[in-house]
């Protein structure tokens, strides 16, 4: 069973390589050393490809700063230190992401605000600090914004979240275009040209443009370009009866990654280019000034970034049936630290990063150390029957909603996050202690 | 709609009450008050509500020590030490709840270890600490403690997980039963029966009884009787071809609670007398004596006790079709605090506590305030349409595997957990801060 050798190159991290020993390094740090440094569950980041995805998406859309990166995803401050000197701007989604940017020392200026129910003091603090846009969400928050920047003398520059009508195909729990959800005003209604038009005449706003977001996990163009067509006509509405020209349009993220071998990622450079044409032409059609088009990627830059290393303690074989027998291998994390199996059913690829196998095929499924039966890290995968008890096995594409979801479920203590970068490892975020949880306690 | 400002009895703690003036109050403690004081959203927990739990099931099982408080489902130092006023035991299921458990004094001996892949740092510190039971979950793990109890030169008393091929009726990721599972020695293979050998050859443990999981939320005694006639069978086979007579029988936890008004909780003292009764006759007819019936809830004590107190934010009516208006209320937490709707569709029961409402029916989604439009609270609900921007509006029931499975998604920071009980309020947890979530930083 060669083929479980193999690393998939658009599913791991870019530098991600096996060895002629059968050891897999990242950026030439060899994962089993960094297992026995900083101990197991660990996530690693591939430093280089982080940034080289920056880049990447900085090239295909014409400049870093129309680049969000989607903090969301995973934040700390070293990721917004990444961020800011790769010259991509960031998105937050809460008064704690924007104190881990400032932490950092993000510039405010690059920083776009989001969220449903963003509270007063998320605002405040967004206006006090030169936070450059805010996505508005609703009408209350429109007239509270106008409160807040009237207060602090400012004039706060906005974009207004709409609901194109386009359902990307995605998971159910991840869709976020269609109407019946808590984002954005609606299109069809006639509400977002609404909250343009008191965006326009509020006097501590200025509206710059609008937002809208298709979904997650996205591969195609289509449901990217179809939303922006809709949304500029409403561009054309505003020139029209406003006689606003909105410089940006925001497409929000979704860029979809690769998660297992016979998955596709989006391509970037293939989207971004019929993106921006279609935006061109339609804007041409209707004889208004191309906005800017700003994009904001936050699985599509961290996601194939990361790893988990675990350690292999119990392998139990079961019956399932008189035909089959399943080998379940218990890792040392779990649900904890990767919650995504569970909430929506994800797919990860794991191989042993320790040594080659060569075991033959067995129906396997990896399971975490939680007191729950659906604590499952891989549902259904046919691994080397080889593997075994002290064995180092990584899922990879874990650098998105897996730490940033993390839970100390059984009371287990969030994993390390360590860097990788020439040879060298770096601990980015240190492994939670008892005392940790403990000092919540009065 | 004046139903809305019942409180279902059966769902919400039994010290709640809304007062003449619409006001909620829980032992006395007006929930407003606690929400100003410790700010939104918080966990309150009703412990006069938890400890008589624990006094109905110790009533209902014959006697304290047989009863077992899962800590999975919520555990703080507070909490282990109402359980050992109670008498109770209690479960760990990982080094981290059995240390906050040490933290609380609770003494060592009436502590049982679980887990599928218990470490032997875990293991070795049950053993040291002199933790009463350890429940044995594979081969590996009794040849393993064999070995860390001879290395402390103890005789440790354990149990042995089996799975009697029960299903009983419940969500496919909580049921825990069957055979395809990583828990647990298959009766149906013989494997349990080898294990209850070895356990009674091993040198340094003591075989005191087989433990079952039959399922979570579980309504009726009949999957646990019918599991506890199975498992009884084993007993009999080792009483005769071992030679040993198993004082004690684990029959796990699972003991339903009503989340919602239509729901009925398991009844605690009918299940316990069909199931102790159903358990003395099987031994009676394999002619071996009754062992102790051991038990183990952990929803069952804590969940009723708590409630989530919300802030609403943002109230947005959105079209749903031609026919249909949703009201969305925004709330200040969402599924950093309570992840069940999201990862299994859970309903909860939420009421405006601040105030009677006098509004007419709407269709109303309840969500959190996180970048995600699957961040639901509840899904379908038909509440009044007076509800306001500012109102306190509470979700019953959360006492259970709510905090305990909290995150940091978005860099939300953990809700505070305050107790209740005879007018008074006290903080058990405070408030997580952003210094908490920067303090891993390096």
């Amino acid at each position: 069973m060669t083929i479980f050798n193999e690393l998939p190159a658009h599913v791991w991290p870019r530098n991600a390589v096996r060895q002629e020993d059968g050891v897999v390094t990242i950026a030439g740090v060899p994962l089993p050393e960094i297992a026995e440094e900083y101990g197991t569950p660990v996530f690693v980041i591939d430093e280089d490809d982080f940034r080289s995805r920056c880049q990447d998406m900085a090239r295909a859309f014409g400049n870093p700063g129309n680049v969000h990166y989607a903090s969301k995803a995973f934040l700390s401050k070293t990721v917004a230190r990444w961020v800011d000197e790769e010259g991509l701007s960031l998105d937050v989604a809460s008064i704690g992401e924007l104190r881990i940017a400032l932490a950092a020392e993000f510039p405010a200026a690059r920083i776009t605000a989001h969220g449903n129910n963003k509270s007063v003091d998320f605002l405040r603090a967004c206006v006090k600090e030169g936070v450059g846009h805010i996505v508005l969400d609703s009408e209350q928050e429109l007239e509270l914004l106008d409160f807040v920047a009237a207060a602090e003398g400012i004039c706060q520059e906005v974009l207004i979240r709409v609901k194109p009508g386009i359902e990307a195909h995605t998971h159910e729990f991840i869709a976020t275009s269609h109407e019946d959800q808590k984002f954005g005003f609606s299109l069809a209604s006639g509400s977002a040209f609404r909250a343009a038009a008191a965006a326009t005449n509020a006097e501590n706003l200025t509206l710059i443009g609008l937002h809208c977001h298709v979904g997650s996990q996205v591969f195609e163009a289509t449901g990217f370009t179809l939303a922006a067509e809709r949304v500029l006509e409403l561009y054309s509405k505003i020139h029209d009866e406003l006689g606003v020209d909105l410089p940006m349009l925001d497409l929000g993220g979704g860029y979809g990654i690769a998660y297992t071998a016979d998955e596709e990622p989006l391509n970037v450079d293939e989207v971004a280019h019929d993106l921006l044409s279609a935006v061109a032409k339609t804007a041409a059609e209707l004889g208004i000034d191309a906005p800017v088009v700003l994009v904001e990627p936050g699985r599509a830059i961290a996601g194939p970034a990361g790893v988990t290393l675990y350690e292999v303690g119990t392998v139990k074989d079961v019956t399932v049936d008189e035909k089959t027998t399943r080998r379940y291998l218990s890792v040392d994390g779990g649900m904890s630290d990767n919650i995504r199996p569970a909430l929506y059913g994800s797919e990860y690829d794991a191989r042993l990063i320790s040594r080659f196998s060569e075991g033959d095929e067995i129906a396997t499924r990896v399971v975490g150390s939680h007191c729950e039966s659906g604590d499952i890290l891989v549902r259904d995968a046919e691994f080397p029957n080889d593997i075994a008890t002290g064995d180092y096995l990584a899922l990879a594409a874990t650098g998105a909603y897996c730490y940033a979801m993390s839970s100390r479920y059984n009371a287990f203590t969030r994993p390390a996050v360590v860097s990788v970068r020439a040879g060298r490892s770096r601990q980015m975020l240190r492994r939670e202690t008892i005392e940790d949880i403990l000092s919540l306690e009065d």
